[in-house]
């Protein structure tokens, strides 16, 4: 049943932004909300205006530049200062001056903060909050309440906290939101807090939590079943210390273990790409782990597993990965042994019997080379390229061959500060024919890619529309400390298809090399074989991305 | 109080190696094991022996190699298999050669699982539960018995689940772990199965949990709130999927806010550190965002927060940072303002006035190279220069002017695979006096640090501790996409203490080169001028670090 009442509200605007490591620009801001929308929240906070320049500029351009189909904006705030009209108050009229559907503003409800942080009087706090919903609400604002530190603050003084609850509702605030400020709470004492505020007050309320003992999401899911009809929190759980309240694990909770469809079930299934999009955008990855989005979510590894998911994938999954969007994976690892090259080989397309001899070969050769420091978890191209030459028996095919490379990078004080100039030069030949290509970069596994391309796309057109998108260096401790070799991982598209590749050696530059290699081996896997150039060429090429590294 | 009956079990060397990334050597192993025994735990599970051939040998070796004060050794296995009497299935025979303690056994307890991933009857798999738990316990070891999606089973046959517990019980287990497997359960379900199982069996339980819903650690707490006296856990909630609960955090949970003393005070001070040394392990950092023990997990960013931090940090924390071995930091940022910049520079040293013109000035300039990309959250030593020019108003010192630098890696098909060189030179000058000097290295930035100590090391004495120990790149998009920049973020080491520096531009490498330099400048801050060579200079040197990026 859709719950159109229920209260999805986002804060990963404001709070979420709090996050160590996250700059967003307006840019970004504009691009996450349409994200969220998209996803189909019922609130958006898109920060402070008056407080953060950011977030005043945001939500001036919001008001144009944002088309809103489900979601609606909210503004946040403090309440007026101590002693200040909320008219006057600078602050309060810069939320007004947002423009947006729904005013947040942030109420003290625990009695020491009020005396030390805002320095003023129990009932002074009371008339700032009642004064300033009022003014709002009479200027045409929905007005929720997030009541900081209520958790704590109820243990401490429960009549001053539940007055803070009762002053907002009774002066319009359409729900208070109960925080969990500190996040140092567990979903008991949660359930109980809310529980007894509702049954104390008669008063709608939401939910605000921070994940300090590990229990964000835990705190939020009880207090909704207690009775909470707003649920807060942010993308990833991004936010400061622990983060916030994961929104994407809340909502498929709701969903999916509560049959509460806060969000209809077509939308639910964006959610991976909601999540993967948002990540791109704040430049913080979410993690491989999390819950229903990660990109481990549904992963298995484990040997005991892989063989039971041949005869069942429900067997070992809680939910099904796509009704969230997400998709089962399986590792190739020596955990896993035959059971997981087997499943990963069907997966990839090849018809591989149980038990062969040639998953047999493959297995013990994927073995050999992660004891040398090679993963290929997130190499599946190199994996793929191993597994064809154990499947076939015949060693890899060479479109052609490599003589040499090198790159250098220069820099010389100028006078605009370093001029800086980074050169790559290969030498191979295809069909007996040599070919030397310099390409130039923003680094030097950048300047070698563009190499590449300069001395192979002629003869291999299919090789245009490889692009390297990211780029990973592991150093690898070796059981002695003398023999480290660092690992490197490479993460190509080409077309919409993403994948990777694995190099592993002593020198960074050199293993980004082999890495390089075995993405255009793997492109050129089934092309027919290239043409070799009519004479031996010299090519030069600029940089062919921005930047890479 | 010290409870020293509750049994803290950790599986990070098992059910943890199954997270994604992971690939840990028989050393790595055993120093995991030593961490953990330095914490307090009462049980680690070491691995499966004579399923994967690493942990057999692991348990081989940790008979003479292991020297646990506190912790006992547990063997993870299977029941006997179908039909085969226990005393003669090899994998049960390989559970007995490990020589543990403790043998803890996974036993199906969902009717489902039995017959479709196990193949045989439930009253086969009962027999087989008893068998291998009598045949163990007549071995002399302890025995723990898994129940294995013990709570979807409970939900889909009640008896049956409850009958694997008697069953296991009565063969003489000591304690039978409920186990959520698949990681789809909430507190609420949680805290009734296992109040349920307890009171209709009377067995000593555990509990085990995956984090799928996001609920792992609160899941576990439910279930020692409801009579649970064994926590399974892994090292930063490593583990398949969404991984395990976090013992971690569990530990640090139980004892801070229920005021059970699962470890000692003074251990758990020691958790943090304790976090750190099994990451470095690994090589999969713990999210910084984690629980008591994140590098994120005491640290404010927002203005709000910094204002009132500054009367009384006890506000804003819901516990002190000092008991689990973490400390507070405040983030240098825009969102903070004028009052991060000013709590910051009184934790480094500085006597700023509040309001001051420097702090002003400093927050001016912080906001400015954060719109050009630049971030001093971990680049702390980079903020240090910087606030040490604003406050003194003087530009900073330069004890050695940069005339050019460069880089090459050539790499070369031989005999023996590719022959790589990397070499780097620099041209410098000390009070006047020319220095250029080349270092070799394993890639572009080991080769610039390599020259730049071989440069400057004989005229600075101070810079022969400074180590680079990390190095991390990150491309960053532009508003527009035109004008992309790599930001490069180096870690240093000199003597025990850590800090970074920041380098932004267009060029990965001329990035990190700034960033070195920074390095460098932040050593000899309080340096006295350095020594000129008696005559121009040229020096080699091979590389001072086994690797670096």
């Amino acid at each position: 049943m859709a719950e159109q009442s229920f209260q999805l509200y986002d804060t990963t605007l404001r709070d979420g932004a709090q996050q160590e490591g996250m700059v967003l620009t307006v840019e970004d801001k504009l691009a996450v909300a349409r994200e969220l929308d998209g996803l189909g929240v019922g609130f958006i906070e898109g920060g402070w205006p008056g407080a953060v320049p950011r977030d005043t500029e945001f939500f001036r351009r919001a008001r144009t530049e944002l088309d809103l189909k489900h979601a609606v904006l909210a503004a946040f705030g403090a309440t007026r200062r101590p002693g200040v009209p909320a008219p006057v108050d600078p602050q309060v009229r810069a939320l007004l001056a947002a423009e947006t559907p729904v005013v947040t503003l942030v109420a003290k409800s625990h009695t020491g903060h009020v005396r030390d942080a805002l320095r003023t009087t129990l009932a002074e706090n009371l008339s700032m909050i009642g004064g300033t919903v009022r003014h709002l609400v009479h200027a045409g604002r929905r007005v929720f309440v997030d009541a900081e530190h209520y958790f704590d603050g109820y243990q401490l003084n429960r009549e001053y906290a539940l007055a803070v609850v009762r002053t907002a509702a009774e002066a319009g605030a359409e729900t208070v939101v109960l925080c969990d400020t500190n996040g140092g709470s567990l979903p008991d004492e949660v359930a109980a807090v809310v529980a007894e505020t509702r049954a104390l007050t008669g008063v709608q309320l939401g939910i605000h939590c921070h994940n300090d003992t590990g229990c964000a999401v835990a705190n939020t899911m009880a207090a909704v079943d207690a009775g909470a009809v707003q649920a807060q929190g942010t993308a990833h759980g991004y936010g400061e210390r622990c983060g916030n309240a994961d929104l994407f694990t809340v909502i498929a909770n709701l969903v999916l273990k509560r049959g509460r469809e806060v969000v209809p079930l077509e939308r639910l299934a964006g959610l991976a790409a909601t999540g993967r999009a948002i990540a791109e955008l704040t430049e913080l990855p979410g993690s491989g782990a999390a819950p229903y989005i990660g990109e481990s979510a549904f992963t298995h590894k484990a040997g005991l597993h892989a063989s039971a998911l041949r005869v069942d994938p429900d067997l070992y999954q809680h939910t099904r990965p796509a009704l969230v969007g997400n998709a089962m994976r399986t590792l190739v690892s020596d955990m896993g042994g035959r059971s997981s090259i087997e499943l990963k080989a069907r997966e990839l397309g090849y018809d591989v019997e149980a038990g062969s001899d040639e998953v047999a070969r493959a297995a013990t050769r994927v073995k050999e080379l992660e004891n040398a420091g090679y993963s290929f978890e997130s190499a599946d191209a190199s994996f793929e390229l191993l597994l064809r030459e154990e499947l076939t028996g015949a060693p890899r095919l060479h479109p052609f061959e490599v003589e040499s490379w090198s790159v250098s990078v220069l820099g010389v004080l100028g006078v605009h500060g370093d001029e800086v100039r980074t050169e790559a030069t290969v030498r191979l030949s295809v069909q007996g024919r040599a070919i030397t290509a310099t390409g130039h970069g923003n680094g030097p596994v950048n300047a070698l890619d563009t190499a590449l391309h300069a001395a192979l796309d002629p003869c291999f057109p299919a090789l245009s529309r490889l692009e390297l998108v990211d780029y990973r260096v592991r150093v690898l401790s070796g059981e002695t400390g003398s023999s480290a070799d660092a690992r490197v991982l490479v993460s190509y598209q080409a077309g919409d298809r993403r994948w990777g590749t694995v190099g592993v050696g002593p020198n960074t530059t050199a293993a980004s090399w082999h890495a390089l290699l075995d993405a255009v081996h793997y492109v050129l896997l089934d092309e027919p074989p290239g043409q070799a150039p009519d004479a031996p060429a010299h090519r030069v090429m600029a940089s062919v991305q921005p930047i890479r590294p």
